[in-house]
């Protein structure tokens, strides 16, 4: 029985580029390893097989394969195929979250414990002892108090009907309106890429997402067949000329962003690159995937305004997550769905998972109600300002000069740019074996990644690892 | 922009049929409203968009539009095109829960208080005033003092550890060997007949169903463009000629069967069916997707062995929910994969929404480990064997002789099956005019429901409403 070849429908690979066939497929390839979307002892498709998916000759499958084996990525066993390898190295390595990809923290909690000089800047997840669980148990018991077995029937598939009003409440105060009948409750803010990539896309469709982007939206994107072409970004926000250009000749669906505080990059787009980005899917005709990522951990006076708030012509399709800054674990985001959207949104998000869990929902309505969502959320801020701005003094003190990197307005991380004398690959598994784990940049890129970032993120940890993890890299580092 | 036409894009029309073209998609918009997956409101595409979406004659589309609006279910507005209407009852009808189907059952008590005479044998959700919140509580309270901030992370994709391990032990007394690696936990069984879908089927793939069967079922299988042949049952499961005969023609990739308990129909497979089913399958080397929707509700004195049991070469896909019985809304179950789909499961479940809740998972998993899921289930069961049993012997008191139905081996309903004198949809206006609710039989039918079919559930209802609404069918449906 042959299956679909899933992981692969959607390698792109471009007879115009100056790069041979073979190593497009190569990168591709290598790419979904280092993304875990290839894991160690996946059996890869026969040559035949997956030449005949991609349409091209079988020696281009081959000559990747071989490259691939070369390098360590993959192994052969005679007579039965190839393989993914496992990868260098290994438990610390399952340590390596990219953004949203999870990890059982209880499983990485034994292993650091077992290595109790670690210093984790890999995970952008929350350091689990700043989550009140008093607070949690509390609203817990009350809503069963209140709700009794309704906590635990079938919820409408749209949402629990009063934290839709709440949401709606709460976005009032970002500048945008909206109505209950419009806000679609999801199960973290994944599903709501994946939902709407499902709702709009057909295979061949073409996507525009920043480079480098998030790759579960990625991912999502390409289990629909669409094709994806990235736009570069710049310290104002979307490269405009870029887009422009692209825009003109590609035509694309959806323009997939993080305007304030982008991920990985950290970079917020300016309201002028807001306004002017808007225009150009209004003439163009697309429509916009605004992932608002993280933007409650911005740390400036004024809250950034989300790209939603400039949509004149319900284009924007905006998606936040609830859960993800305390308590990403429970999984519930909402998005607003454009009118015109909003019926087929509903249908893909009721074939997905019928509802989203009702105890989640009323819970997080009730910590909404009261405040206590705001409440979390600005003691955590103010907990991660300190060790943002400690994390920066550390950097402008100790990295050398040639590495670059944007001060960002909020978030988790920073994001390096290395000098040419230097490679993420080389300084990752040099701070590694320092015990320093760092996030390589690579999965980021829809292809050819340059091998010249890293992310650095201080969500879990003191002040003190933040001083001596950085000062680690200064020692890889320095000239 | 066009958007894709998502509701229609696995409307099946056959030229070989003697009904024609227009009645066939007349028939499927239709059931498609019934179904509740186009709503009041929604706009229908145009002629043109959708005869192309088709590719069939536009006056195809025209005179099933025709034929919609004739009967009320579609009005057109001049130069804006036509809309579903509102259907003929409105709140009431919104109580009809077609099985998984959602609703709002706080939106449902105010009604139902509005309405105080209102016997609804539509719902097959639980009463909700029979599950423990005092258990819960302590649950709940326990696991958030043990793991503390812990059980808000992100959980490990597969699912948390512990909980498959104490799944695969609960397998094993239902004679089923497998190993934590292979189970998947996924948000509702909904999630998992959706992750297989995506996993394995490409447009075009052929998958079977029982018919009639669930809705949920048909609505996923169609979004990935799967085309569907339904199976005819028999009281012993299965109809073997039937299923041979399609096997031998159409060669599925998916067979997708309810064996035990079968919803609607409450059918359980013999031994020999389900022997034969798997010879089958494995001759016709077809995947088998198990949906094991309510075998925890058999008030037999031996629990029924899952087909699974029956799988020597690991070609059934086995999914059970943990949560449905007792807390619905809370969206928990799991899939046992077979070995060389795994890792497509995995990427596909990651897509989807990374992760279950991980606190959900850790308090099934402490309901599990310490019995208590099992001695819930069995208090329940037996509250329910008492209703089953009341409502057995007031069907046959009164319900008119050429009235069919099955004694099903446990669950919270019966299907009637109808007479030539006697319409379902008939039958259901006039038990809805005495303040009866019935479940239509019509959606579960993939195409062409006989109209003959009805579910009667007692899952919300004391001994007296079961007496009361069944005397009230009687008069209706008396010769």
């Amino acid at each position: 029985m042959k299956d679909k070849l899933i992981e692969f429908v959607s390698i792109q690979l471009d007879k115009d580029l100056k790069e041979p066939l073979y190593v497009q497929l190569y990168e591709q390839i290598k790419l979904m390893i280092k993304q875990h979307l290839l894991s160690p002892g996946y059996k890869l498709p026969a040559v035949r097989n997956l030449a005949q998916n991609l349409q091209v000759n079988p020696s281009t499958v081959v000559n990747a394969y071989k490259e691939l084996e070369k390098n360590g990525f993959i192994f052969s066993k005679r007579g039965s195929g190839s393989y993914v390898a496992e990868q260098v190295i290994n438990t610390i390595d399952e340590l390596e979250e990219n953004n949203h990809i999870p990890i059982d923290l209880t499983d990485d909690l034994k292993i650091l414990q077992g290595q109790k000089n670690v210093i984790n800047m890999s995970t952008i997840s929350l350091n689990p002892d700043m989550i009140s669980i008093e607070t949690f148990k509390q609203v817990v018991n009350k809503i069963l108090e209140r709700d009794k077995g309704y906590a635990f029937t079938y919820q409408d598939s749209q949402g629990y009907l009063p934290l839709r009003q709440s949401i709606t409440q709460e976005l009032a105060k970002k500048r945008i309106n909206t109505t209950p009948e419009y806000i679609q409750i999801i199960s973290g803010a994944q599903q709501g890429i994946d939902i709407v990539a499902r709702a709009i896309l057909k295979h061949g469709d073409i996507v525009f997402v920043e480079n480098p982007t998030y790759p579960g939206a990625i991912a999502a994107f390409r289990s629909c067949g669409a094709k994806i072409i990235d736009i570069k970004l710049t310290k104002e926000g979307i490269d405009l000329v870029d887009l422009e250009n692209k825009l003109r000749k590609f035509r694309p669906k959806l323009i997939y962003v993080m305007p304030n505080i982008q991920n990985p990059t950290g970079i917020s787009y300016t309201k002028a690159n807001c306004r002017r980005l808007m225009g150009l899917a209004r003439f163009y005709n697309a429509y916009i995937l605004e992932d608002d990522y993280i933007s409650g951990l911005c740390y400036q006076e004024k809250s950034p305004i989300p790209l939603k708030a400039y949509d004149t012509d319900d284009r924007v399709i905006y998606i936040r997550s609830l859960s993800k800054i305390f308590m990403p674990g429970l999984r519930l985001a909402y998005l607003i769905m454009p009118q015109v959207l909003a019926q087929t949104l509903l249908n893909v998000k009721h074939i997905s998972d019928i509802a989203t869990s009702g105890l989640t929902q009323r819970v997080f309505d009730y910590y909404l109600r009261e405040g206590l969502w705001q409440e979390h959320l600005n003691s955590i801020r103010s907990v991660y300002k300190t060790q943002f701005e400690f994390a920066l003094r550390m950097a402008k003190k100790y990295l050398p000069k040639d590495i670059d990197y944007l001060k960002p307005q909020g978030g988790l991380s920073l994001w390096l740019n290395l000098p040419d004398r230097l490679n993420a690959s080389e300084i990752i598994e040099k701070a590694r074996n320092e015990g320093v784990i760092i996030c390589d940049g690579a999965p980021f890129f829809v292809r050819n990644a340059p091998n010249k970032q890293i992310r650095l993120s201080f969500a879990t940890l003191s002040l003190a690892e933040i001083n001596t993890g950085i000062k680690i890299i200064q020692n890889i580092t320095k000239d």
